[in-house]
This record gives C-alpha cells, structure tokens and sequence, in this order.
C-alpha cells in the first residue's frame, strides 16, 4: 500500500512506453491572401488530450499543430504549422520513425488555387475563388512502406458511420474515431465529446465525457488494438 | 499634492465623460458550411485596447466583437457576434443612442453565396465558391441621418495612404485610422501597431508603441476632433 501511494493517480498504464506517437491537431489556415484565409472551426482541444494521454502512457510525443490556443502537453514535442501544406511536410519529415500516427487534426481539403500576394480589392459585387485540393495526408501515411498503425478522424455532420466506414476501407487505416459534430454539446467548441471507433470488423462506442478522460480511453483501444497488430 | 495623489496614474483624461461610443472589434468569420469559415488575421488586440482607452476616458463603451480570445475591458458591454451580417445587426441595433463610433473590426467584406447545411463532401478535385459582398457597416453608419461622430480602420499591404484618404472620402467618415500590415513588426498578431490618423484637411501619424498605448494617443485624438465637430 506504500509503494502503490507513491504512483501518481493521474498515470495511466505505461502501456505505450518507448512507442513513438505522430500526433496532428488544430485547425489548418488556407491563405487566400496575406490577410484572409479559409479554416474551420477546430479547437485542438481533442488532439492536445490525445496528446498528454499517450506522453502519460510513456510514449515519445511529437504534435504537429495547427493555429490554436492551447498549452503544450508537459514533455511533448510541439511543432507549429499553418497550411495544411505545411502540415503535410512536418507530418512526413517526421514520420518514419514513428510507431503510431493519429491525425486528429481538421485539415482543410481544399485550398485556394490562386494567393494573392497583396490583399485583394473588393471592386466587384462578386467575387469567385477556385479551391484545388490539399495533399491527403492521412492517406499518404497509412500507404507508405513503413506505414505506422495509422488512425485517422472523421468528424461529420450526417451519415457519421457510414463516412467512416468508407474513410476507413479507402485509405486504409488501421482506425477510425468518427464523431458527429452536428450535435453541439460535443465536438469542436465543446470541452465534451463522443467517439465511435471502428477497425476491420470491430467497432467501440466512447459515450460522452470530458475530452480530457476520452482521450484516455481511446488511448488505451488504440494501445490494445497497436499491441496486437 | 494629496488630491493628486488619489487620483489613479492610469486613468486619462475625462474627456468623454457621458460620451456614447461604440467600437467594433475581431474578426468577422463567414460560414462556408457548418464546419468550414472564411475569416483573418484580426486579433482584436487594436480594439479591445481602444475600448478600454474610451472606457478610462469616462465613455460609456459598447463593443460589437468578433470571435477573439481577449478578456472584457472592465465596465465594457460586450456584445459577441459571428459573421459580418450579425455584426451589422448589431451595430445598427446599438448605433441611435451612440455618439462616436469607431470601427476597427476586420469586417470580411464577402461571404458565399451559398451556405451548405451539411459539410461539403471533398469528391472533386476542384471547388468553385462564389462569395458575394457583404454590407458595409461603416459606410451605412455614416450616412445615417443623425450619423455619429464616425471613425474608420484601414488595414492595407500597399499604397496605405491613397487607399485610406480615399475610404475616407468614400464612406463620409470623419477620421480614419490607417496601418500597414505586411509590416510584420506591427498589425494583426503583434502586441504593437502604428497608425496614420486622416481627417478632412488634416492628418497625425502615431509612431510605433504597444496597441495599449497607441489606443490612448488614438482615443485623446478622436476626442479632440469629435469636440472641435
């Protein structure tokens, strides 16, 4: 009773100890120009939980993060990114010793074909802007070589399982964390969230809890399904 | 010597003691879908600390505010709003009783034309989005027909001057307060900013100082002009 009072509560199961975790999260920016740009409404909040779960589960943190205002997680190795571009090579220069990779983060699909170099002028009532699409960088990991056990996101607004289920098969991921962010106690602004997490044939429902105690749980599935890979 | 003494270092001058004001603040954020907005760069730092200078100076300060992660000035009533189209309800909603109105928002001068109700599905490799002009709330503010003393921002990355002396004009402002933001020393996500400072037949140039300290040259200058109006 001594020894178990001197392990800090707060400490999951080393189950991840000496295991490389990727880790994106944020929101990404698409410039349109040096004073607008295209985001989305990403907190980070969920990958910085993800995050502090797998570094207090003994793993080696790195989190590729896009503009938020969240602190660091204590000993995990932070790099900041803006476009998804950017987010697409901090992922790959980082990536081939990495054991796992989570990308949590809400990267833009699209952005803008053409940036213009000073701020456009608002001469015309309309304005048309044509969006080409970003790198996948999800799908870029999971069919690499080498790929890491790779988990994706989806966050959604209808048909959430049926999206997933589809992310999952196509680009062959390992996992898949779907949540429905139509539903507003959860998702994006919320300290709250729900997960329904899929794999080839098995699927878990993470009901709604703080962000902070679902990362632990989803850190833990992940652990489990990673271990027996 | 005693009197002096208790009277706080920090306060300015009342000179808007019983002066209606009411500021715009942030950024405007344009819904694309439920997931994804257009936005920029605006930190809201410029007006925050603009309203708080108004605020010591004895005004009574409304400040319509964009989506930011700045703390209420003291004895500032807030009032949140998202897009431009919310801000300009709320401006005109607050505007009659108002004396000064001084616009700093990064108001986005375009919003899509059509808002999709669930996410927009990234099956093509190219987006066209069609955004059409959003109202001008400082132009509209102007020509009220008992428009308030009303003051103006220009953020540009070029021809600062022409572009400012010609919004001026244009919108029938008394004042607009203008800043170059390539300058990556100063402007949207910086703590410190300069402004150029025009009226009719006039101009003042506040050299470069933290946004607080700027906001205090700034609000002794536009009271000086709407009492000599």
């Amino acid at each position: 009773e001594i020894v178990s009072s001197l392990i800090p509560n707060n400490k999951i199961e080393d189950g991840l100890a000496g295991v490389n975790v990727l880790i994106t999260a944020g929101p990404t920016r698409e410039a349109i120009d040096p004073v607008r740009f295209l985001s989305n409404h990403s907190s980070g909040k969920m990958g910085y939980a993800i995050a502090k779960a797998a570094s207090q589960a003994g793993a080696n943190v790195t989190l590729v993060s896009g503009p938020v205002s969240l602190q660091t997680p204590t000993d995990v190795n932070r790099v900041d990114v803006s476009s998804a571009s950017d987010m697409h090579k901090a992922v790959m220069s980082h990536v081939s010793d990495c054991d796992i990779f989570i990308g949590c983060a809400a990267v833009a699909d699209y952005r803008p074909v053409n940036v213009g170099e000073q701020k456009i002028k608002k001469d015309n009532n309309e304005l048309t802007l044509t969006f080409t699409k970003n790198p996948d960088i999800l799908a870029d990991v999971a069919k690499l070589d080498h790929a890491p056990f790779t988990v994706g996101f989806a966050a959604e607004t209808q048909n959430v399982r049926d999206y997933a289920l589809k992310k999952l098969k196509a680009k062959r991921l390992n996992m898949i964390a779907a949540n429905d962010v139509s539903n507003k106690d959860i998702g994006f602004d919320s300290d709250k969230n729900a997960l329904s997490v899929f794999w080839n044939n098995g699927e878990e429902h993470l009901a709604i809890a703080d962000k902070e105690q679902l990362a632990f749980s989803l850190i833990e599935l992940i652990t489990k399904k990673y271990k027996s890979n």
